[in-house]
């Protein structure tokens, strides 16, 4: 029987084969009798799983050799409080206010230095990137937070902002949590990028940080050990024990992703052409149809998170129901928004956004 | 072919019957169509798991109420980080040091508060542990800190202090990662307990505390929101997304502890008799013998982690090299101690330790 196709905006669906791969391999990892969850992380066959996580990760995104790979734990929130902790100084940090995540990021960041809004789009309900000509950047910030892709609200940077053009020297953060690996990263205008794995990498409990290695070494005397990029850097994340089996089952995906390349196009510039042609698809049915609504603008619509409402919202349960039933899982929208989402990750077939756009039709032509 | 026996001191040996429940559920669990990992942990089928593993846990170990259970991340090394942030005050904490861990929890605590030493065992090589009267336990002290089972020096607490008995009112916080779920505790002696899951419950990137609810609410401004006991426990462990899968699997273990009772013991007190029994031959075997050596005390010897050395260290490679042949793996010591080192874990079945005894014979024999 096949698969339902799981919407789930995090934890999310991950490749079948990496899962099928994760199953036989549980009892004996590669002939050495032990599931990998009972390696010694100093051992070396969890040293060569890890080691190759890291290389593939690199060669996948195309991160160059100034910046370190760091596997850490606590998900994007903990780094909302790692990453001030380890670059502010207790100085300055400016903020691009894009949704719920953005807002948390210098919420948190507050507690650790001078946080300020350099732009928000909340007053319009966080449907659009305030323009980068407007943003209040300060001098002498620490540096420049945005979330690259909003999970919650669907909006999403298409280019990355250059600070430079824009006469700021502080390095840009990016929290890329969740479309990380969907699509390239221009890393000549990132100091530091940031995701939690359990939306487009792996399982939840891995926090997969690239950070210039210029930025190393400013930690706050309050940063816990274990989470001092420095630290961590050094240890070649092995200063605490890592999440071992997190690390390995993201590292399955990694090379799932190298597979998926085309002829013309590494693993990820593959998954980015796959990724644009399942959310045209989803935002094509919903914008051609007066029975479902995008508020999102265009330019700025995320390719991996589409939340939608039923223009009758009474409607919502019935829709969910019919969904469940059809094997479309975890279509309701965040519980701040309402509504719908659809999480589009790496790992969503085709099929699974030809069957939903099927269902929506379908429930339309029914309810209209 | 039979399993190898792991003597990894962590990541660890894990049932067998618990990575074949996880193998055949990793596509489909309980029919829901998705693996555990893919599950939204806001859901009702990964909320179902995580209160199951909650409620067994606390049945295991007959915590009472007034105790909270976290799922929390980042092992050992950053609870010796959060601990301070959230009882310390930022005032004055004291610290018995019997081995590496505990002397890496002053250190770390020392970054947060007036973190004094009591009480050490240093000086003669961590083989003891200081008799409890001899602590110089401060008044005013935020909480007193002990690690009850030292995985790299193989020193346990057989029965944890009473503090009360000593004059002294702090709260006692227990790093228990290495022998949690061997033997009962005494909860009335414990104001906060933490373990990193890797060693005795289920895979890396888990961290288990159980803190009592009245040390809840204290904690420094610095600490990070995520590793907020108050924040923690307000969100019943779901503030950031916590490590779904570890959550899981550490739940498979604890059904399979609660099966090991027998007629007349519980689960734990089960496996308690057994690692007692497990760990009597071994130091028998190894004190039994001109050959191999165990230095520790023995009223507060290792149940849990037990290191030996050959008498002629120019053998230990013959020896690990023909353990290796015999299944018998990851018997290297520390590096900080050198010679041998067997952890007795749960998971490790009485086979195994007899099957090392033998091995240790039969080298002995050949070499001697």
């Amino acid at each position: 029987m096949s698969r339902p196709f799981n919407f789930s905006a995090g934890p999310a669906v991950l490749p079948e084969e990496v899962l099928q791969q994760a199953s036989a391999e549980m009892l004996d990892w590669n002939g050495s009798g032990m599931s990998v969850m009972e390696m010694s992380h100093r051992g070396e066959e969890f040293m060569s799983i890890c080691e190759r996580a890291e290389s593939d990760f690199r060669l996948l995104l195309a991160i160059p050799p100034a910046f370190r790979i760091l596997f850490m734990q606590g998900g994007g929130l903990a780094e909302n409080a790692i990453v001030p902790l380890n670059l502010s100084r207790g100085e300055q940090a400016d903020f691009v206010v894009t949704g719920s995540w953005s807002q948390k990021s210098r919420q948190e960041a507050a507690k650790y230095c001078d946080a300020r809004t350099a732009a928000s789009s909340q007053a319009d309900g966080y449907l659009r990137i305030p323009n980068a000509d407007t943003w209040a950047l300060r001098e002498g910030s620490r540096y420049v937070h945005i979330c690259s892709n909003e999970t919650i609200h669907g909006v999403e940077f298409s280019t990355l902002p250059d600070l430079k053009a824009l006469g700021c020297d502080a390095p840009l953060v990016i929290d890329f949590s969740s479309h990380v690996a969907s699509r390239s990263v221009d890393w000549s205008r990132v100091g530091l990028a940031f995701a939690g794995a359990q939306k487009n990498l792996g399982p939840a409990g891995l926090t997969v940080v690239v950070v210039r290695e210029d930025l190393l070494g400013n930690s706050l005397q309050a940063c816990p050990s274990a989470f001092d990029y420095r630290v961590v850097a050094d240890n070649r994340s092995m200063y605490n024990t890592p999440p071992t089996y997190a690390i390995y089952i993201a590292g399955l995906v990694f090379q799932w992703l190298l597979r998926q390349g085309e002829a013309d196009a590494l693993g990820v510039a593959a998954m980015e052409r796959r990724n644009t042609g399942k959310s045209q698809s989803l935002y094509s049915a919903i914008d051609g149809s007066g029975f479902y609504v995008n508020r999102v603008e265009p330019a700025c619509r995320s390719r991996m998170n589409i939340p939608f409402f039923l223009r009758d919202e009474l409607r919502n349960d019935a829709f969910l129901n019919g969904a469940r039933t059809r094997g479309l899982l975890q279509l309701k929208g965040h519980k701040s928004v309402g509504g719908m989402r659809a999480s589009l990750y790496n790992a969503m077939p085709v099929a699974g956004v030809q069957a939903l756009i099927a269902y929506m039709r379908e429930f339309e032509k029914e309810h209209a």
